[in-house]
């Protein structure tokens, strides 16, 4: 067995990663930390983990917790894994990190985007970028892993491979993408609150959304990025558009590139959100407009599931060595 | 390896029978047969499982399929088992329906309820109604169960226990249910659809929901039951109202009788349906009002879930005489 | 032109109060005070209203800015206007709240029931509920209106015809009754969450909650009151129960209750919260139940229409002397 | 007054038609034609006219019904404008037509995204495309409009002011635009049901979305659509992309082309659909992005309001020389 720690183990994340490691046959979560919610009950925090949870109980963070533990997870408000990063890679255990902090490269670009310096940046380079259907091996070999953004993970996955085989202007992307209200954390927010966002669709972070520079990062190219809130709770949709070099079959491209990963399903029909719903898969269809010599690309994923926690989970199957899908699944709870 | 059938493979049930079976360790679904979409692939029919069951496709039903498989499920549209009973039930393999077919134990109180005559009063009997909470044993060794209806489900798992232990008067009880869409089945209507259903709540079947006639027979009480329709897709609660016999403590009766049940989690907090979406969990909560003598005792549980595919699993799991848990949790999809 | 103020100008009410002023032909609102988001423009406040009031700010209140208005509305937090009242009844201008403070009609039942004691017991009595349809007389000649809670609305209209046509036991009485998110209010709480509540169905409040004591007052019997949140913005459905003295015809008792009050719609169908959605309207059934000698009776209101801002102007219009449908329509906007 | 006719009374138009009219103070609805629901009363077919429209019915369409009104309004499935435009042409009264029969000005253009040959091609000069913020004056002297798309009105205005202003690339434009569900109208289909919807985002309609060739025809500009569904009941946000000529402020230049329209609301904020819901609205906004070169321009309609119903009685208020407003307001019923 092997154990685990998770760091913001009373967010949605955190909520997650409980549910999901529940059903993993070698990963334990032994030690729940999340201090604004320390002291409580997991049923009361996580309800969908009462009668699964009995007696667990969220506790406050203290270093010394991770003597026990041969795993950690972080899923932390922004900016926290710049200051615990240390304190982590220094016990020498796998670190799966969810927060942006560590997914850039370089920490001038981290400045630009984030709007202040970085507090470690001498770390940066202990991190491996994590979408294991891009660098599965580095994955496999890195102590700590800084997995990819929900947003980031939808827009790379279906762009990277036609960038690749060279199909596509590289200053040409534009990924409009769509999320559910779970992708804006847990926190209490008019803007999240029921009844501003039901019945209602909007673009928000307009030219200037974080992920960008992932995006950018990842595929080598120059992305215009609008995200929208969707009245759901759950789910990304990547719809992308960019200018073909010629005439071409994006969809056989992705087909080609993701034969044989467990968690891409390649399809003709425009997928749908609900589709991998509560899951780590993620279903992707393209095409090739001859009208205006464009791709129009997309992709549907989890923001929790391949977005977040079921990615979290599989860099650390890929990081201890176990079989990469233990503990996830394709398959969405659909309807 | 159990080989498993299921007839109505081409529904919400038949879809949730499907995305449960693929995780149980021990059945396989071998023969999907749905006259509807015959021919149809099951990543056509069921795009969540497009990835997971890329090679499959759902079949027009025939009796001699029946020779490969172990267990038939079914979930077929009402009267549909009425007709297949014989054929199914001379194979001598176990059965687990969940039409309201075979669950009334008396032809005459079927005619009333459903407004014709039962086209197989004969089998009525060869049929164990089906709530492993109830009925564990007789469950256990019968060769057919007629799983109980959601709203059903959903209200006698409170209730049952309090009129078992004499705290409540047998003809006081009002059940005020409300359900997800996805409770009315996959079929397009006008009733059923987006735009008709979002931002609406309504009550329907006033008076005369069949489901009543379940209720009554299981729970030996007279009830008046109202069905409402909830702009969500799972999910039922039951708030369930009773003239209590004296002054009690309906909280730790319900505690009592649940606490070895593994899908049963008795809370103080009024539990929400979303806590057990995707799941076969049943959460439950009751109060005593002194000013007014009476029960208050709330249920949820996912229609598609406890209240149809995974009590069908459970149910099925007992007659096979493996794990009764096996291939279920009480974990639901949250948020 | 009438000059009306709006205390509480910037929550849900206060928003749903400029939204009908602006198309009624004799209101206008001169002063909009909201202490929390004093300075801002309306139309960043309520973006629904950004064209139409361009030049509008939220203000913060003062007594003296009550020297230029005709009528108050008030739509406060709890509390507050039990600390304004005798502010404002001294202007001697016609004033109608919002808040519970003085809806009932003496300071003991006050106090059980919200826990703590009046603060200006000796004004009680110079509040008229305000429900037109049990009261217009009293409302036409009030100076100060406490209009009536959205629950309270829901549960009142229905059951008050036939308690008065001694057609139901008084002491039998359930109002099971579901709600819009909005009916919480603007103030972002995790439990009024997107993600908490989207896909959600729960009750809250069991066997406490304080509209239950306007409920007992209006009707003259005894209530035993459930609220359930609904996955929806606008609407309460009231599902009521109670035990019928004999044989009788509910609706039809609606029926000739209601035939001239130009909101209330009696019909056979169960009426839906969307159909009166964004309006003032009500919509009633009922049905007398042989079997178990119960009635049930339901109404469908917008819970910020009818149970709030829409009764709001419907009392304004009697104090005022003008057409009582001033502005107002039954009318829902659907689907 | 003026009377109306309503042919398609009976669909989610028709339904908004009739509720907008009810409020108009000039026009009357007399005749509603709807041959599917004929013979029903109103209130059934609309609930939320249950109480407005009492004695009102559907009837099956005659011609010599058109003697009695003097301006008829059609919102029927597609195609059947073609066969019914030259009899309502030759009573010479005004009529305003939403289908997409008459909007295209050449047969040829028709005939390629329609994919077959157009019924009444003669007839499609007679008609003038209806947005009025386009072409106000010819729709002033028309007696036959074809209302604009909701998806075309939505991706119209506000790229029209940018390609006058030659602000923008006009090979370069691309429209992701998203619909709530009332857009796919009221027949029920599976790919519309709330299970299917509710919880999920898609894409459809992938390259080939007819709304196109009215965009392309109105802009004069070569156009990538895209068009998405949301679970919501009501509302359009398109969000559209452009690459700049240069630097330029396109939020001014917006400001500047609406600045005297009644209906179009300019604002920094990214608007929300709900905003506009239920209304005749238009929020827009628009950035230039200088990282890439492009705008990003946003609008934000009710689809069944300024993309369908309200447009109806705009341009008909200006074809009766009536007060352009009318009958409509901008206000959104919101939340």
């Amino acid at each position: 067995m092997i154990r685990t720690a998770i760091l913001g183990a009373s967010g949605y994340v955190g909520g997650e990663l409980l549910r999901l490691i529940a059903a993993h046959p070698e990963l334990r979560a032994t030690r729940l930390f999340g201090d604004s919610k320390a002291g409580q009950p997991v049923g009361k925090v996580h309800p969908h983990l009462a009668g699964a949870l009995p007696g667990a109980a969220i506790e406050r963070f203290e270093e010394a917790a991770l003597e026990d533990v041969d795993l950690v997870f972080a899923a932390l408000p922004h900016g926290h894994s710049q200051r615990l990063a240390a304190t982590i890679l220094k016990k020498d255990i796998p670190f799966v990190d969810l927060g942006a902090d560590f997914r850039l490269d370089d920490s001038a670009t981290y400045e630009r985007w984030y709007g202040h310096a970085h507090e470690a940046p001498a770390l940066l380079g202990s991190f491996v970028y994590g979408i294991p259907e891009l660098n599965r091996d580095a994955i496999r070999s890195a102590k700590a892993v800084a997995a990819a953004g929900c947003y980031a993970t939808a827009a790379i996955l279906p762009m990277k491979p036609l960038l690749d085989a060279d199909l596509v202007d590289p200053t040409s992307i534009i990924v409009n993408a769509a999320s559910g209200v779970s992708g804006a954390g847990r926190e209490a927010k008019e803007a999240t609150g029921f009844s501003t966002v039901d019945g209602s669709f909007s673009a928000y972070g307009l030219l200037n959304h974080r992920h960008t520079a992932e995006m950018e990062m990842a595929l080598g190219a120059t992305v215009l990025f609008t995200p929208h809130l969707v009245p759901m709770t759950r789910g990304i949709l990547a719809t992308c558009y960019a200018t073909a070099v010629g005439p071409c079959d994006p969809l056989q491209a992705l087909s080609n590139a993701y034969a044989d990963e467990p968690f891409v399903h390649v399809t003709d029909a425009p997928p749908a959100t609900k589709w991998v719903s509560g899951s780590n898969g993620v279903q992707l269809t393209a095409r090739y407009d001859e009208r205006t010599g464009r791709l129009l690309v997309i992709s549907a994923i989890d923001n929790l599931g391949k977005g977040a926690a079921g990615q979290m989970i599989q860099c650390a199957n890929l990081m201890l060595g176990i079989d990469e899908s233990a503990g996830l699944t394709t398959i969405g709870v659909y309807p």
